[in-house]
């Protein structure tokens, strides 16, 4: 495979470009704001749609009917609308059921969420599993609510209908499958996670390109409801998982955060952990632990697949999370650019990580009879890929794979990769 | 088992009521110091007493003499008792033979013991197996006294008789027992180890009471001769003490310390560190180390026992160690009632550990439609529980306890406990 | 053995005095200033001579043509030796071919060496490999050179012959081999390395002189091309190799530095670094890196001999490597004597490491009745052989050497050594 081909310069532009196209509409996890999501996704990708009908069991869970907004405000006494859905999806909590009614304040505070804490901002809230309505607004907005009768419109259905999710899969040399994963139940909020859906199409888009020895699989579905719909299908073949990744909030400038698998020390979290810390920025490697996003599900104990989460702040942790402030501004092209270079890079050293076996191992073999001492660019990297050699040779008896090598030698792992080719050109390697 | 039963508030009122009345008696590793002792015991529990002649065997050891002191005391040549037994029992070295004799100055220095960097402290000395007599004295004590004939008395008696130790047993559900082992061989010593007899005997009262799943076993003996009487004893029988703790020095302010089996990671290890590391409290680990109390024998090769040592203060760190100044007023009923507390909460962690299985492995179980999610108490303990729940569902494969479970969530194990509980209640758990 | 037999005082001098005396002579990979080295380590030991000829496959190598010099200068336009070999024959890039030549200033720079930053030193280079000649010579001097004709040569030759290594054995109780390697190729470089050879050479003298358990290999060769050369040629006796050391730059006042053998926790990495950490040295550690000397070929992985390297600052690493400034005044008698002192205790940590057995595994034995107890010398030496008894009891099961339990407890070797003696002598112990 050819990973290492330059990547397009400006792909955080184009990420930030999908982003911001699937920004306005309303997700939820189910509904038609999911299937327009995957229609754009499906401009760039050859997409596969799943509809999963209401009531059907899926592993201990049950799909649940189908959420449609159209529209919704509050209106005072004097027919003003001061919350309004067409201005930002945020203001109805998801699967608010229908509601048209005239109330008081006292019962119209009921049904609204705020937060006193950062009272210019929406909050994002959610109310899937227990029937409610509920509208979300700036809390100093709520302060100056008066006393006055106001008539509250949420124009929703609740009905049996479908969850629905999307599939993009690039078949590689081998059945072995890399995951890639993203919610997409989120509604108008940049970073959580138009961030990773763009990301990950884009990425797809490159991959379905290249000739890869792995199986890449792209999944897009809302979140837990939606990894547990594939897991309850897919039962059987998600043992060919070998490698996966969630991704969300990929394009704020925190981190870059990754959270190990269950595992812990799987492929996948050690090729992840290696681009991370060779890359100059100041990662946070976290533990696993069972709340998060969709590995959550992947790392249950009856699948327990090597799945990690890479994003770039940690979820909740910072202010914007699951707020209005999670806006188009709050995502930017350069950390969307880095976040997918990182994945990239990871799921090269993945492609071509193995073991090889020094075909000399006996004394080091003469380099410098064969032109491979100082073989490579200038006075620095020459440095770097004797040291690489000479690490290659000497760790080469069929126990270490090059990742363990470029560990070991604290070297990035694509020297190791192109100095490891070196050696294998002029026979000082073959394949363990 | 419910140890989870409230605690009696006042149990360190209680613990050190018990103590002051074991205090004034003089205590050696033989004799009739030790059977008083343990009559007092023994009027909270139900003890059986042992009695091991003169000369018997045990180990490498031999049963030694039957010490006993009536009286014994120092008098100048005006007749006045300068130094009096009666006054305290450290005055005379421990096993100290008979002697009445008058003498120089010159000839008595040569059998007294003072500390001169503690000038007003009676330090503890003892003899056991070489013979000798002597007494022990304030430093300040000893530079006053004047050139004359001293008369010196010590009507003791060193011949043949017993060595008594005191054995409480409570039957749990199984064969495996849990050891509590406390010295009773020191005199006037309060903290060393008035303190530990006496929690252990409140420890042995309130189990008694309790239904539970280990069977336990009090020892009360002598330092290491007592210890290596037990287990030359009880060879074949030991290997059913599955954890155990030698309990010395818990009524000062200091520590707590926690000091390993020999094993070093055995359940017991783990547990006592867990109650520590979430006990608010500033504890003190170490290594196993082959001095200290009766660990040593029972941590010795040929019985590699799990049984550490709990105590406040580490046994020769503090000044008052091993001198009058570790008297009544050194022992706290705060102190003794937390260490009986983090005792007992070690006690029943080791009682409610098990291994469990997810019942619904694949993906997370729906808590939300039974009524699971944020079921416990108020905000703060919900959203702990929460974790809990989620901690012991992906970890409950069949490898892993509660305690395995606890140490890696960094929750207290009872709630754990408490959590597995509900989740077994609701069918998401059952035993591995 | 008796290794603990006293060291000879001044050691440190003999060693100094050796490597003064092989100082002045122009070694190589080959060549008579080899041999010349190797008579004056044959005046103090038995040593025996290899002679391998010219294009002689060794391992992936062949044995180079054998290079000589006798004599090598620079004249200006008037005739005056601006550069002559005879005042430092590094002067002369090792392996330089024949040349005599008249040429411009400009010509004449191409052929020449120096350090800029360093301008009062001369450098040390070879060209072993591609035929080339040189010139080293300090950059002041360098900078000051004048537009003339000059005249340069280089009276050396390059035919065919023999490389030279020379061996010394010393035949234990076992045919298990202890290693000791130092290179001979450096010319007048006094760390790098008169000290190694001459600190072998005396070790070698002191060893021959005991009974040892271990069979011990001197191996005096040239750096890369002789270790080669004699694993070639012992490719199927190198596995008795148990413990091996490369010793280089033993003389400067850094250090010591240990790089720890490709196993990285092989005997005699655990005894070098126990010896280093009980020194009262700041020895610096390093874990294993296929760079450096000829551990690099013992430690190749078709070899992957136990093997480490012993050094005082680490090669590379101070101003003085490779430049004149490397001469007679930048070793110490202090410095040698220190560490030959320091490879004695290792060798005699792994002469005497053995497992043993407690015949007496129950409890504690009884140590005050067989006089145990304080029986050696005075009060802290008490205290320490009571641990260590206590220490060497409690572990002696039959899986910890006595180099475990001296890393256990923290103690010295020597002391635990003693202990053990100790108790064996007394029955307490026995082989494992």
């Amino acid at each position: 495979m050819s990973l290492d081909k330059p990547l397009v310069d400006d792909v955080g532009t184009e990420i930030l470009a999908l982003a911001a196209r699937i920004f306005p509409i309303c997700r939820s996890i189910t509904g038609d704001g999911v299937r327009q999501t995957l229609r754009e996704v499906g401009a760039h990708i050859d997409l596969e749609l799943h509809e999963v009908a209401t009531g059907t069991p899926v592993l201990d869970w049950t799909i649940p009917r189908e959420w449609n907004i159209r529209d919704a405000w509050i209106k005072n006494a004097r027919g003003e609308k001061i919350v309004d859905f067409n201005r930002s999806n945020l203001h109805v909590m998801s699967y608010s059921v229908p509601v048209r009614q005239r109330m008081s304040l006292a019962e119209l505070k009921k049904h609204i969420y705020t937060l006193p804490d950062q009272p210019d901002l929406i909050p994002y809230r959610t109310s899937y599993y227990a029937e409610n309505w509920a509208f979300c607004m700036p809390h100093r907005q709520f302060e100056a609510l008066r006393e006055e009768t106001y008539e509250v419109s949420i124009d929703s259905s609740l009905t049996d209908g479908h969850l629905t999710y999307g599939e993009y899969f690039h078949k590689g040399e081998t059945e072995d499958e890399f995951l890639l994963s993203a919610h997409v139940c989120h509604p108008s909020l940049a970073n959580d996670n138009c961030s990773g859906i763009a990301l990950l199409t884009h990425l797809a888009k490159r991959i379905s390109g290249l000739r890869t020895r792995y199986s890449y699989r792209f999944l897009f579905a809302p979140g837990t409801i939606g990894a547990i719909t594939w897991l309850a299908r897919n039962e059987d073949r998600a043992h060919r998982i070998k490698h996966g990744l969630v991704v969300s909030m990929v394009g704020d400038r925190g981190g870059p955060t990754y959270k190990k698998s269950r595992r812990g020390n799987a492929e996948i979290d050690r090729a992840m952990i290696h681009s991370l810390n060779h890359s100059g920025l100041s990662p946070v490697i976290e533990d696993f632990y069972p709340y998060g996003y969709d590995e959550r599900q992947y790392c249950s104990p009856g699948f327990n697949l090597p799945v990690g989460l890479f994003s770039r702040s940690k979820f909740g942790a910072i202010p914007e999370y699951h707020t209005s402030a999670d806006n188009l501004d709050f995502i930017r092209p350069e950390a969307l650019g880095e976040s997918y270079r990182l994945i990239n890079e990871t799921i090269g050293a993945i492609e071509a990580n193995a073991t090889y076996l020094n075909t000399s191992p006996k004394g080091e073999p003469q380099l410098g009879k064969r032109g491979l001492y100082g073989a490579i660019g200038g006075d620095k990297d020459a440095a770097a890929a004797n040291m690489a050699m000479l690490w290659i040779l000497n760790q080469s008896d069929g126990t270490h794979s090059l990742l363990d090598i470029a560990e070991r030698a604290k070297l990035p792992f694509a020297v190791v990769q192109r100095t490891a080719k070196l050696l294998s050109d002029h026979g000082l390697l073959k394949p363990a």
